[in-house]
């Protein structure tokens, strides 16, 4: 790697999700590049002016993050890691604010979703943002105490703005999901998963055949989604992750199997599985 | 069905695309029921204040709209239709703007994303909003002639806007599919398309077991989807659509093959499928 600190470049602001995934899994000491979009971020890792790039690929309560999909699919980029973030979503508002004043909060689309029945029960108006931390940011210049944001405590803490209100969204498991992306696969890993991308031919059965090879080699699938592509509508391609390491004879042959039932077959990576820390 | 006309709910102001569908399903004869979020649209019809609600749940580009497959999960309402609307974004400013005087363009983010080649190429900055025809009201209301709106040319013919340029989005073949919900299943229709959700064990092989009734009766799947349950993370839903008749002798067959596999299994119902207009 490279002699000095890290370089790891994410999208948002300093304080967004983004930044805390990448935190968790290179620790205090890496230089954060703030980008301002995934596709920056993995042009900078192609590029080389950042080491790794961290990516949401996933929140449990929204979904897929649809652009991640695309760039991991025209990407040369390989899959080294994964970071779940517990997403906890505060009103952040100026100095000296309190909650009656806010008439106003904004924030990235997705965390406004999140906090929906929170904003509708105090009335506020949502205005949508391009990042979370972002929002934070705004809400410090415009200097108006009838506005808020909602971001991490973090972002509050870094812009110098006062916690009005925390755990304010709806679904308290709300976790998103983060790749941490490279130029080069990782070694093997303890607790090995492997993401691989695939399409079919549109026929009665070809998910199911595609779905074979792991089935019969009991290789436990973590989750399957599918993508329109930009070619043509309504064909699609798979995302599938899978416990195992593509290394592994019985993975290897699963994907051997899998690569002659297939139109398209790329494997994205096989790193360590990210923990979750649940309270149940 | 009601004595005056039909009422028909969708999200976003009149212009909206989703207002296209409705009046590309129900023909002009329709009383518009405009509605501030995907929610309200459900609600409507459930209560009765609408007949029909037409929704999103997938565009050819960005992928499935989240927010209206987690509501046919919850709603007790039924799919009856669907409808393709071929998405041609303008940019469309005030009357007697230029666009080499336009500086920021406001639309909903997925529009800005769609035509995200276009924006940087024009170097525009972009602002979100809730609603593409939304937008054009918004920038009709503030008047200023460096702010322009991403939208359909239906949308500025209703608010008396000019359009710049038309056909602005980066991948010509967009369209958005949205689905026409109602109280009452519908009659048997001529091409048959069924949407079920399900989930499955978390276990190997149970996804691939679970498409086993459809390989196996040629039943062919047109769309599958996982989503994310909200009580546990990283356990999923399934949306599945497949040709074919809920009523008919094969397809019940195969749903009670299917049910006796999976935790749940909800139908969301049989209607006619809807039709594309390619062009190649």
């Amino acid at each position: 790697m490279s002699r000095g600190k890290l370089r790891v470049a994410f999208q948002g602001e300093l304080g967004s999700y983004s930044e805390e995934a990448a935190s968790k899994f290179f620790g205090q000491d890496f230089e954060p590049v703030p980008m301002r979009s995934l596709l920056s971020v993995f042009t900078a890792v192609e590029a080389g002016s950042a080491d790794y790039g961290v990516v949401p690929i996933e929140n449990s309560i929204e979904g897929g993050v649809g652009e991640t999909y695309d760039l991991l699919l025209s990407s040369g980029l390989k899959v080294v890691g994964e970071v779940y973030v517990r997403v906890v979503h505060c009103l952040i508002g100026l100095d000296g604010a309190e909650i009656s004043e806010i008439k106003r909060v904004y924030s990235h689309p997705q965390a406004l979703a999140q906090c929906r029945a929170y904003i509708t029960m105090m009335g506020f108006e949502p205005v949508s943002t391009y990042d979370t931390a972002g929002a934070v940011k705004l809400v410090k210049e415009m200097g108006d105490r009838s506005n808020a944001a909602i971001a991490s405590e973090r972002a509050a803490g870094i812009y110098g703005m006062k916690v009005l209100a925390k755990g304010i969204e709806d679904y308290g498991r709300n976790y998103t999901r983060f790749l941490v992306m490279g130029r080069e696969a990782v070694g093997a890993p303890r607790r090995p998963k492997t993401s691989v991308i695939f399409s079919v031919p549109h026929r009665a059965g070809a998910l199911y055949r595609a779905l074979e090879p792991f089935a019969t080699r009991e290789i436990n699938l973590t989750k399957i989604e599918s993508r329109p592509t930009r070619a043509r509508p309504w064909q699609y391609y798979f995302f599938v992750d899978f416990e195992g390491d593509a290394r592994d004879e019985r993975v290897r042959e699963a994907l051997t199997d899998l690569a002659s039932r297939t139109l398209f077959l790329k494997v994205l990576g096989t790193y360590e599985s990210g923990r979750v820390e649940f309270e149940e």
